[in-house]
């Protein structure tokens, strides 16, 4: 039904990308904890950044760079610190940051993009970033997508990277991605990175409309605790080396674009939540019968927060009526007498009242879901989720979102940090 | 300070009350399941319910009984079918449970109110409640209100109760309360209720407005999970039997007795926090410098729900960027650089900047608090909460919200209460 592939390469599988990552000493750990992302040429870029009121130096550095100009050739990205609440001598560690990867690739700081990740309160370890400078630079690669998404993650049990292809103008058109998230954020460990490379040849306007819509169906609606951190970003690059027609306006050519990117955001979005700190499985939740799709999606938002729901899926208890409680508080008007709830196959609530099921059966389903999405295989963890199924009307809302049950780990991995 | 002094008798301090609880056979554990609070004279009566689209029948009933009459003299209470999601022999169960108990009363039913708790989707079971009622007026009792506030409970650890009694015109006037909530909602078992009795003479308005305004201030500013009930209500009468001058308007007497309502409400709701499942501490959340209250409230309750919050106070881990994230993320506008933090007496944030701290020693401070509030006794068990405090401006806006720590017998509880 796609009207897309799955290719390999991440985000250096579009045309004209080159990554690297690198250990500079960063994280106490001695993992990667540096890396790059350039275009040959000055690339198209769009961002989505979080909504905090406390807001990391990069945060800040990035929507100030693009709100000047639409359009840069690097990203860099360390991991360990996230140099947010570290005041004004943040700032400059920021600034600083840019100069130095700009002048060792020999581009404009302007065209400079940054992203961290790590505790908050601590600055970047400058040196170390600086010494650490000219090695990464020489690794950049156009096979070097998986060491970058080696690079930025924290906690993370897995990197997560995708790459999709369709045709424009009956040429190939490549969108890749990595991200980093562990769903829940670590003591401190903040934040969802996601960055997005395209070699279409979009306008900016347009790339930044299609990105905030694609943020919303994807990264916005996963949850894991609801703690949105200091230092959340998404940015896109479209640099046009796939020497497509250039899209400019919402068209046939534009949609398939749109869907490209917001299934590269979507598989990406599952996959951090399934990489939720704890995390058995992975959870699908679909919402219709709403007025609109904003409606639709906060339901489903609500139901896959709720720590109840996520209690009694990790015990695989098909425990409908927590559903019922996330779904009635969610915000959203309805009237109780329309609400259906499945559970996979499993229909338990129709008009509003509660049928009967096979409860054995049902507590099987969830536990062999849970079974499947417990592979090795980043795409097929996220291809089997526990599917909850929600109609609260006749309107042509519909919507999802997705997150992960709630385990003993989770309080474990979040509790004994420091101790 | 306080204008009051606590006295006993929970809800049948006030004069001309009388409250039971016995075991009808509606809990399969045969513990205490139904309780009755009676008024020897038709009282003024207030109510605040959950806001959830799925409502319980018996708060539909009591919305409507409350739109066509501001007062009542008899609540109803039955804990073990939370009688919601059960369609229109809900409603149908919940009629005949009124008029049984106002015929063995000899009361109209329209003088009586109703509350639920128990498992979503189950109906009351009928045959048990009516074969108890006459046992339950039987036991009617001026000094009933432990009993009752045994019957209303389910999965509580302890009960809650609380009476104070101050003077208007120099005559006593008394408050009395008794509520069930686990903070966390057990498996199905939904709800957080509340009974304030009162012996002054108020008008109905009034009394409505000082109920919704202390319910801002205690029930509404408590989060264990977020999970807002089908059954959640908050039922407050006032009788006059007192013989004090009626409080007809806002004034000195007015503010003393809705400073009080609040108290009462406060106590039963850090009570609740307390409660919550698993929870070894209460939290509070003092927040200042907002444009006003509500923006406080926002951000306090924002922090006490922050699932990293609560893991890390568990863990007695002084983590204090997750603060800054969770007061960052809350949606109320504010200056990072005016951001301030304090755990107990520990400045962890000042200028929007960290403070060197002794970490062992607020690591200290957490584990000595949790201390003191696992005493086994009511009041001790709230007196001794985990205090944090957030400045984020020079506004004169302030609030208060509570909360519990985030433990291994939360997930525990809740996973396998089926299984």
């Amino acid at each position: 039904m796609a009207d897309w592939q799955e290719i390999a390469g991440g985000i250096t599988a579009p045309r004209g990308y080159r990554a690297a990552g690198i250990t500079a000493g960063l994280k106490p750990s001695g993992l990667p904890d540096l890396a790059l992302i350039l275009s040959d040429v000055e690339a198209i870029a769009a961002g989505v950044f979080t909504t905090s009121q406390v807001k990391a130096a990069c945060v800040d550095y990035c929507r100030q760079r693009l709100q000047a100009k639409h359009s840069a050739r690097a990203i860099l990205c360390n991991a360990g610190q996230a140099n947010a609440a570290t005041g004004t001598q943040g700032w400059f560690d920021a600034l600083e940051s840019a100069i130095a990867i700009a002048q060792a690739l020999n581009i404009p700081s302007e065209s400079v993009l940054l992203a961290s990740t790590g505790v908050i309160g601590q600055r970047i370890k400058m040196d170390a970033l600086k010494s650490g400078i000219p090695q990464l630079v020489t690794e950049l690669s156009e096979t070097g997508s998986d060491k970058a998404a080696q690079a930025i993650i924290t906690t993370d049990l897995v990197t997560k990277s995708i790459a999709l292809e369709t045709t424009v103008g009956d040429r190939p058109v490549r969108i890749g991605g990595i991200a980093k998230g562990s769903g829940m954020i670590h003591p401190n460990m903040a934040t969802m990175l996601a960055f997005i490379t395209c070699d279409a040849a979009v306008s900016p306007a347009l790339w930044q409309q299609m990105l905030s819509r694609a943020a919303d169906r994807s990264f916005n609606s996963i949850t894991v605790d609801g703690d949105t951190s200091t230092n959340d970003s998404l940015i896109a690059l479209a640099n046009g080396q796939s020497r497509t027609p250039a899209i400019i306006e919402m068209g046939l050519e534009a949609e398939k674009l749109e869907a490209m990117l917001t299934a590269v955001c979507q598989h990406l979005a599952k996959a951090i939540a399934r990489d939720g700190e704890g995390a058995t499985c992975l959870i699908e939740v679909q919402v219709t019968g709403t007025q609109d799709e904003p409606s639709a999606r906060q339901i489903a938002k609500t139901i896959a927060g709720s720590s109840l729901v996520k209690s009694a899926i990790f015990g695989r208890d098909p425990n409908w009526g927590r559903i019922v409680a996330a779904t009635g508080r969610a915000g959203v008007p309805f009237e109780q007498e329309n609400l259906q709830i499945k559970l996979g196959d499993f229909l338990m609530l129709e008009n509003g009242q509660p049928l009967p099921f096979d409860r054995v059966a049902a507590s099987a389903y969830l536990k062999q879901t849970a079974a499947n999405s417990s592979l090795p295989n980043n795409s097929q963890r996220v291809d089997n989720p526990v599917l909850i199924a929600v109609s609260v009307g006749n309107g042509q809302g519909a919507g999802k979102a997705w997150g992960c049950d709630l385990s003993y780990d989770y309080v474990r991995i979040n509790a004994e940090y420091t101790t």
